[in-house]
């Protein structure tokens, strides 16, 4: 399942230049986004978690199980993403083929890089 | 969404005495688990990550993306556990409603505990 496929002629799109600070953990959100252009990084305690790039997610959290921010999320490079909210989220679950999938992916690999950085 | 009133009748269970090492971080692994009765405990390098109690399941990570174990799992009491599979785990995908939402759900709050762990 390619994203991109999905957004790539959507109108309804948010311009970041670079170095805008695009979500902060700890504040309250209610979209997630889609990466169409660019780059984004997240990132805790100024820790970089994961960089996203065209097709890719981020603020899916908030989506999830939780109206508060668990990481940062600046702009990497100029980006253009896709916002979604919660009703969107929720039908693409229902309808777009192995989305849930994907988005399951996204949590575990974020996961594993967690895991990761938690000290021996 | 109850995992128990699915598989409260099943035949198909493994039991655990309390102590027994279920699963081990780093170790290949096909299975997730649906707690049945009694209690696990999720640990990664010897920290508890989470308590996993009937209705909730642990190991999925390895259905998802990866078979390398993440995290250790060992029965915090004597314990009955539901095995699934990768098959079974894309049935219920397809089929209970909300199952992959419960999954999401699993998966954010166990990052929202591993972001919490990782220092300032």
């Amino acid at each position: 399942m390619d994203l991109l496929d999905i957004f790539k002629d959507t109108a309804d799109t948010e311009a970041f230049p670079a170095g805008t600070l695009i979500m902060k953990e700890g504040e309250e959100g209610h979209l997630m986004y889609v990466v169409l252009n660019g780059e984004v990084t997240v990132s805790l305690h100024d820790k970089v978690l994961a960089v996203a790039r065209p097709g890719e997610i981020v603020g899916e959290m908030a989506l999830i199980n939780s109206d508060i921010r668990s990481a940062t999320v600046t702009a990497k490079t100029d980006c253009e993403l896709v916002p979604i909210d919660q009703g969107s989220f929720e039908s693409m679950l229902r309808h777009v083929p192995d989305f849930s999938m994907y988005v399951m992916n996204v949590l575990a690999t974020r996961l594993q890089s967690a895991y990761d950085m938690i000290e021996d």
